[in-house]
């Protein structure tokens, strides 16, 4: 695992242990708590357009962060629990996924991709 | 950003380029796409206690394993097209964290948590 | 339908109509909603555990109420814009349920469920 | 409230008695399952322009309805066991969003609206 990931998540075992919240993070509430940091993502694409998706001015791209940050630390909490390397899990998927989706045919196609 | 991160990003972009997937990336589906993927991971806690969640059989907890990739694959991709370091990010959160819930006050308590 | 439905319907038309805001009102961009406001009911729930779940103090249920409510009101602005009549659909799916999940073999059992 | 809705609560109860399920659904699974349902609508709009969604085909427009009736069924679920009425939620949140959005501060503008 990449030695950044594996701060972090020492980080945050530390940071969880000295406030007791250990008895909060079973796996089925940090996920909870992924799916809810998820939708506040969202929650700032909510009425824009894609195209003014892409063109974010620099207040709503930092509060954008601010959202991912936790999303990220929900999943990095989550994987810590469950044994789970994120990184290694990711490429082994996108490994899968090149498999899945040949480039010769889901070329320009959101058909294959909406059969995931 | 850490290495294998940035490995990761680029492997993601050749892969949507040679699939012509770039129009479909916009950040506002990227960020739907990262809230639908949360909920699969969480659709495995569905009917679990939370003490099932933290005993999860080799199987289930491989089923998360890819969900949580899913979560991480598309997180990275809307963190690239928005130009946002997400493990910097994920750093600076933890820091204000620190700030915003200290030890002695925070301990045992999921009150000042809720109040997020 | 029922004529209560209906009529909410007719109002949450004039609303958005008063406020030209028909050209917010996607089937895409309210199911996004639908799943945003979902998340806000789920976070009242996060840190609590099954048992205060059962238990809300009235504080915290008019709280769920109000999200409940949002959820409400863009599940009948999705189904106005679809042409579908949310109360049969859940009638129809109630009733595929009971052929799906016999009484006697699903009874007590989580594991049927989570096949879904 | 509604006799339709009250009536499919009933059947809701009765469903869920017959299959000893009570055990399972406390209000904090019954919102996790509130929202894993939403995200499977959005699912269906994820790589869909908002043009495109405003022209659903037949078969999508079904499977949509399909995922439109678990949300539901799981929101009446949800306000049966917190002694909520949805409709009389949904009424007073749209009398409030009169006042919070006065149509003519509002034409036009998704902008109050992310103020949410």
């Amino acid at each position: 695992m990449a030695r950044e990931i594996e701060e972090l998540q020492a980080e945050l075992r530390r940071f969880a242990e000295e406030r007791d919240w250990g008895q909060f993070h079973s796996p089925k509430n940090l996920a909870a708590s992924l799916s809810i940091e998820a939708a506040e993502v969202l929650e700032h694409f909510q009425w824009l357009t894609e195209e003014q998706s892409r063109q974010l001015d620099e207040g709503r791209r930092q509060a954008v962060a601010h959202e991912i940050a936790d999303v990220l630390l929900y999943l990095l909490q989550l994987s810590d629990k469950l044994g789970i390397d994120p990184l290694q899990a990711a490429r082994d998927k996108l490994a899968l996924n090149e498999q899945r989706y040949p480039a010769d045919k889901a070329k320009g196609s959101a058909r294959k991709y909406t059969e995931l």
